[in-house]
């Protein structure tokens, strides 16, 4: 099964219904494919400039590296050396906290990877979650 | 005048109508807010996966320069090794072709920019036009 | 409201007449705008000559991540491989400490970033602040 | 003799009302000393966000190869390749056009470079070398 761009916009717009439900700061989420490349991305009004990199590097990290942000953080806890060197071979583009979730489909595949930034990195893993299960999908954070 | 997110999603909307209605390749649209940063970002079923890298560098360079892309690929035809060194300066994320087209707001100031890519240099040009002109902003390519 | 040039220069004038005050080290003064592009710096006499880049460094942190110095210190005192991975996914230009200041308008908007280094951390931030407030704005340092 | 802030906040005051006299764009001016180092720089409103990078890697280019922009320019026109080779030598940052002048003493020796940029390279090299002769040094565009 393959992530589309419906699902992306179903996932995204979900996510920041979640996100004005709890009154959380404006959200910025992006959404990746099984390949690690960018589906599509919505910025809310009042995030700061920079949210792109965050939501990117949250999800990027998830999907190329087959881990959760929850997961990803644990592991830079224990081993912050591991996640270091890993960011150098990504170009630094991994950002190992949560608000980076899988997608899985019914088999369990990973589908791809949704990053949630702009308020507290467990709310954005809930805000992502929402989006993943309106559309029908399995996230893991 | 700022670009918010409903203008992004017009656009990226309407952008995208233009494509189908115009029977043209999968389209990926992206949107810059007037300091180059991304806004949204929509990538059509069947689009080659590294399509985000080029709808971003359109609209980067457009924004960035404050210079279309037909503009800017003038400049490359008649200045190569300018538009290259401008490239190496913008770290490598500039495409200076037709497709990247400046938001103007009412008085003419630059609020953003969009980037199209998918068909035709020229028709992406027409399917950014398009979403800029729904949203009730004035493009120019 | 925009961030103008004749703002950045009386921010930079006034961070360097407090830095004059106090008898602090030679400033360096970076002034972005809300996008985080530069609109204006000055390096006194007698600063090291890499200067920019530390104080480019604090002022684009702060507007990218809508967070001032102080707070992405605390951030980076926490969790130092998030902020290593954020610098990561910005190419390496956020210098997460005090002396980058966020600049607001009376609306509480963020319009740009002040960055200053040449002396400690706080009395860097404490130039900065002095030169927004000579300029009619608020900082959050 | 070394350049000063003082002598950089005169060439842009100056190479800025020269602007202003001949009806140029809004222009950016970047000021470099003998190694390279950003000493100062302003943007002027209105002018594209984008536009340090185009203004220092003028004054870049000119004093790490001990070049004006025309001569780079000529080298580039007649041989490419070697100044693409130049730019990945120096991270990019290198722009072989007129607008970046060297600034010399008095006895003959380059002590920085400006770059502005923002109008025609010709126009930009004028108002970069009325802005050194204000501040009594001798430019070389």
């Amino acid at each position: 099964m393959t992530l589309t761009l419906d699902h992306a916009r179903e996932i995204m717009r979900a996510a920041r219904a979640k996100g004005r439900e709890l009154g959380l700061n404006p959200l910025s989420v992006a959404v990746l494919d099984a390949g690690g490349n960018l589906l599509a991305f919505e910025r809310e009004d009042g995030a700061a400039p920079g949210r792109f990199a965050i939501a990117h590097g949250k999800a990027y990290g998830a999907v190329m590296l087959g881990m959760a942000g929850s997961a990803q953080m644990a592991r830079a806890e224990a081993q912050p050396y591991f996640m270091a060197a890993v960011n150098g071979a990504f170009g630094g583009q991994v950002i190992p906290v949560p608000g980076g979730v899988l997608v899985r489909d019914s088999s369990g595949a990973v589908i791809g990877a949704v990053g949630v930034t702009g308020d507290s990195s467990d709310n954005d893993a809930a805000a992502a979650l929402a989006g993943i299960v309106a559309a029908g999908l399995t996230g893991e954070s």
